[in-house]
């Protein structure tokens, strides 16, 4: 987000000679994501939330259409009118691939939402999260209550820190482990701490055996090499390695996750169970499936990673 | 699109307070498509056409990363970037469900791309095209040959005129129906022409015995409520309806499509045969069959009204 964000104009102007790629901004009402030579923009009724912790920007503003936003550095993370997507996806696809989940780990997620979808499983007994950024939690739980009431589980483990430090001091500890972190930037950079092959390898130690990983990543509109070499990279550490995708309005050019397990049977395009009786709205087992059909043009670039 | 279109402002500034819903506008090197509280915005390289024509504004741009985007009345009919999904989606998927499409007709389609599509099919003998707007063709002709490729086919029959008067003087011509035409507005007026219950009698006596009918409409998250009218109306008419989906980032509120069959026997769900040799960029069988699979709270509304 740049240094101009929220500063009104005293002409009521806007020169558009500012929209460089890369950078958001809220001016005249309207906050602008911005990326190479293209825009997103929603009408902002009111600001709720703005501050610059320790880690990041963390602005929540309520928009005309979309509900809340909630804003890390200049990102969309998530919009109450779609984020339920977003939230079942990275929760309840891996959760129905695993024979018998006890254990799961979020990376991330300060917002609550994928707490609040994990908790929809009577049959999990623990809920880690840690969320290295304390004043995004403080701050959902204040103005995103819809997301944040997955705070109130009964069965969560909280911790603040970093990830990479978390995981490193764990052993066979989790069944699922869920990364739910901003993208990175730039995507390519495999040797930056949470994204990094050492990254990887601690997670797969800190997995019991047939453990799965779910990370979101790049789709493959917005950035198909970058996705590539993840699944390149974890399969170095996994015995199956997929890619899926979520499509919400939010994220124009789709939402990539890929999924990795450490037990060579698992197939993660067949759920080992339905989850019909959870009252979901975007999740269900036809919706599972296609979620691995991608476009021909990705799934030739991709089919060389595959391990099925 | 309203009148500022294209005009320079002397100040190089821009009020964003004209962002009013439902206009679109080119101002300092940007595409501004504005709708409810939102907008997608695009960086404009070069403009190639713009003209007001007997029946709409046509508008060709050279964006800087989506490629050459054409407009008609302010609304993104397609970008180079992804154009291939639509395309591809609304030719090819109602081909792979019809056992033995001879004869074709596209309402609509003045780019180009469906025809495209279609002539990749050699077991196709006649191509029927039926735009109201010749100037859309010759547009594109020049300046988006990419499309209009599909005006060099062998098999097309080109026809200048309104759909509806096209279709009226056809009985039992066509085993395929494909309506390419722009979204209506308001979206749930059904007495108008082209989207009237009339023009869907005079597709289904255009239609030969078990023909099917293909046609784009509003997606489940932009107006869900329209996909369900259309479809309900469509039962009316066909033994069979359907509804599936594209996701392209050019669309982010996603593409819809109302597939309709007048043979009860068919399943949309599962193509008839593989088209592995055609070269595809967006479909494969399983792109095919996961396009049918909409979030949950979208299904539970439209299973009402499936016939499957």
């Amino acid at each position: 987000m740049t240094s101009e964000m929220g500063t009104a104009d005293s002409q009521g102007t806007f020169n558009i000679g500012k929209m460089e790629p890369g950078t958001s901004f809220m001016k005249e009402g309207w906050f602008y994501d911005v990326w190479d030579g293209q825009a997103y923009c929603h009408q902002i009724e009111n600001v709720l939330f703005r501050k610059t912790t320790k880690y990041q920007e963390v602005l929540i503003f309520e928009s005309k259409s979309s509900g809340k936003l909630l804003v890390l550095d200049g990102d969309v993370q998530c919009a109450e009118k779609d984020e339920f997507g977003y939230q079942e996806m990275i929760a309840h696809v891996p959760v129905a691939c695993h024979p018998n989940p006890k254990n799961v780990l979020i990376v991330g997620g300060g917002d609550g939402g994928v707490i609040r979808e994990l908790d929809k499983h009577s049959d999990i007994e623990t809920i880690t999260l840690c969320e290295i950024d304390e004043e995004v939690i403080s701050a959902c739980k204040e103005f995103m209550p819809s997301m944040a009431v997955g705070f109130s589980c009964k069965r969560l483990k909280l911790h603040i820190g970093d990830g990479f430090e978390f995981v490193k001091e764990r052993r066979q500890a989790f069944d699922i482990i869920i990364n739910d972190i901003p993208d990175r930037t730039p995507c390519n950079d495999l040797t930056d701490s949470i994204y990094s092959k050492d990254y990887y390898e601690l997670v797969k130690a800190a997995l019991k055996p047939n453990g799965i990983f779910m990370s979101q990543q790049p789709s493959v509109w917005g950035n198909l090499e970058c996705a590539r070499s993840v699944m390149e990279m974890s399969g170095d550490y996994f015995s199956v390695v997929d890619y899926n995708m979520c499509m919400i309005p939010s994220f124009p050019d789709m939402q990539g996750f890929v999924m990795c397990s450490l037990n060579q049977n698992t197939n993660f395009r067949e759920p080992l169970r339905s989850l019909d009786g959870l009252d979901l709205k975007y999740y269900n087992s036809a919706v599972h499936r296609a979620s691995f059909a991608v476009p021909e043009f990705a799934r030739k670039k991709l089919q060389k990673v595959y391990k099925l």
